[in-house]
């Protein structure tokens, strides 16, 4: 049990760590749905890139925060919407993180309630200067038959790659 | 970094409640679906109240544990139903925690299964004198265009105000 | 309040092993939805059993690897899948616990998305000697009106008994 070979401080940073990013991935979702620019872009590195693979790459911070007054945001949201990330498998390295994550975009219409997007995500996240846990680089695959977003989840498991997106 | 100025004991205690504030959110639905109200019960502060804002308001833990009974409910079960709490964004101060999320009730019926209920959920959580968290105030707005959802989705990172429900 | 009586390493080693088993709940959807048999087989124990009442039993570890290879399951892969497990709510007593917690398996089709599968689950792990908790029995219910799905939902408080399952 190599844990026992870390002292409680590293323990214990480990485990604010994982909180933190888990927080950071949720978080997202409910700063999305209610328009909260500055909250969004909290969760997001100064070069953060948002990489939607149908629909674009939003690059840096102030890119992702506009997302929320997109017309196309705007119509979901005032039709009724959740952004929502399910809980993220987290593979945590010193300063850095990937947490893997499916992302669902459940909607309403003139029929009820219903699944509008479903994705894979594969989300890598830093610790900044300040200390915070921020998003660098957020992939997402339509989970509609594209065979990489199985692809990506397969690699729950890995940590960062060196040459993979940021 | 502020943490670094808070003790080990400080910090464990952090972790430890937001754990339990978690346990308590995600704890809810399944004990609902369960129709287990004692359980239910138990995540509730003995006045607290749960706020739907298309069905009215559970005022006091009987209230609350009373749904487990009702006729609605006891439909949805026996047709087939999950409430499902999505992961909370959680803002901690002390003794008062607001935790932020979506709920999705996902229902059976003739033709397979379906999202039936869609809602933000704003959570005013406390720690009694038992030591436990327990709810004292949960809103609950329909994502189905009613712009107080989204709204009081962009207050993710507010703690509670001081004129707030309870 | 109980904890208190509780040391430090106690405390920790108890929100480590909370979140290492809410790791495994989640991390086996995406390991099964990227068809990463290894990554499946790393959150079962050896003799670990997968029971779906509707389905059937897999009994030991290399089972349910192999749900990775099955047409079935390849065939919902392709056409675009997720598998999610919701928070789980846990009772931990030593090197054993219980998480309560919904599956749904979200689905692509001709009309889009939909939610093919929503189960009960109740999932019995063990830390093992390496020191990794994996699931030792699991057992779903479908929740499309099958009592047993509820029953087992209310049983959230209840630790493991003695001849449950494994």
């Amino acid at each position: 049990m190599a844990k026992n070979t870390r002292s409680i401080e590293e323990r214990l940073q480990a485990l604010e760590d994982r909180e933190a990013i888990a927080q950071a991935v949720c978080g997202y979702g409910y700063a999305m749905d209610g328009c909260n620019a500055p909250a969004v872009g909290s969760f997001y590195a100064e070069d953060g890139v948002y990489a939607v693979a149908d629909v674009g790459a939003f690059e840096g911070r102030p890119a992702v925060e506009a997302i929320t007054r997109r017309e196309t945001h705007l119509g979901l949201v005032h039709a009724g919407c959740a952004h929502i990330s399910t809980p993220p498998y987290i593979v945590l390295d010193g300063d850095d993180a990937v947490a893997t994550c499916h992302t669902m975009v459940a909607m309403h219409g003139e029929n009820g309630f219903f699944v509008g997007r479903l994705s894979a995500s594969r989300i890598q996240l830093q610790r900044q200067a300040d200390g915070a846990w921020r998003i660098r680089h957020r992939q997402n695959y339509m989970l509609d038959g594209d065979p990489r977003g199985p692809a990506m989840l397969a690699r729950l498991k890995e940590g960062r790659s060196l040459h993979e997106g940021k």
